[in-house]
């Protein structure tokens, strides 16, 4: 952030009186622009014994694996915003959605709030997000080729959770990782 | 927003290609300027059987009676930023926290997430935000002075739930209040 969106004046970055954390302040107009973090929104859409991923068509992470997820729009609720991902990335309608996993990426400024769902049918196709959409048994699962921590660690959750048929819901905060690993 | 935070010319708003919602586009140097919800952090401090509440000592709803949250910050987890406010506004360390209610508001562009969380000691104060700080006994509760709604929802969750000592996590959502009442 450079100039004010208010007035398009250049900011400055400074701690304002009664605050304690730096903001970009205009001083024309006295705007303080506060920057917060960003929610993600997705789902683990089930079928049965099978799980719903979608290889990405676009970047980051484009040809890898992912749950459908993504920014949380204004004017949404969590579930809408899952749902409208779902529908986005695999053209797909869900069932009753149950709160799963919320995760906490600080270093990127991001809550990411995953549901589970059972698919509302089969009618499932390739959103313009997607390169492919497809079901999944436990065994075919591309844990390799996962496009995001937050997906990995989803998945991970589910299958140890469906043992016991009881999916607690988890709130885990997921550290920056080592930079040898190219994802978030 | 009418001028753009990176260059400082004049926004327009429309869709932009690829997309399906209005944003606020910058045509000198191609910046998309996303708007997003924003997260406020709080927590359900208790003493054994009180609940610690903070009397606002600032707008909106000066004089009325809160849990203590605020919107959470970047770099923060969920957790910090729900701790952070409780220092704030009661000067008040917490014990574990545990996830309680996440609300959907829609209408404001906000999703709050509540904790439960024992006070680690007595050791509470008047925070700069506050009036007044105070544990109060179910009976004692200010019903017709609480200051939001999540606030009053998650106190009636939590003394529905107190009876089973069974606190399951919830997400629920918030319509518009009438205009009658002056409170989000």
């Amino acid at each position: 952030m450079k100039f004010c969106s208010a007035c398009g004046q250049a900011v400055t970055q400074r701690i304002p009186e009664g605050d304690s954390r730096p903001r970009y302040v205009c001083d024309h107009c006295h705007t303080i622009h506060y920057q917060n973090p960003n929610i993600v929104a997705g789902v683990l859409p089930t079928w049965g014994s099978k799980v719903l991923l979608c290889r990405r068509a676009i970047e980051p992470r484009r040809g890898f694996w992912t749950l459908p997820a993504g920014f949380m729009e204004n004017g949404e609720t969590l579930e809408q915003a899952a749902g409208r991902e779902t529908m986005e990335e695999a053209c797909a309608r869900l069932g009753p959605m149950n709160l799963y996993q919320l995760f906490d990426l600080p270093h990127i400024n991001q809550v990411h709030v995953f549901f589970r769902a059972e698919l509302a049918d089969l009618e499932i196709a390739v959103g313009i997000e997607s390169l492919e959409v497809r079901l999944f048994e436990q065994h075919e699962i591309p844990w390799s080729e996962l496009a995001f921590r937050t997906v990995t660690r989803t998945l991970e959750c589910y299958y140890r959770d469906r043992i016991e048929q009881h999916y607690p819901i988890g709130n885990e905060y997921l550290p920056p990782m080592n930079l040898s690993s190219p994802i978030t």
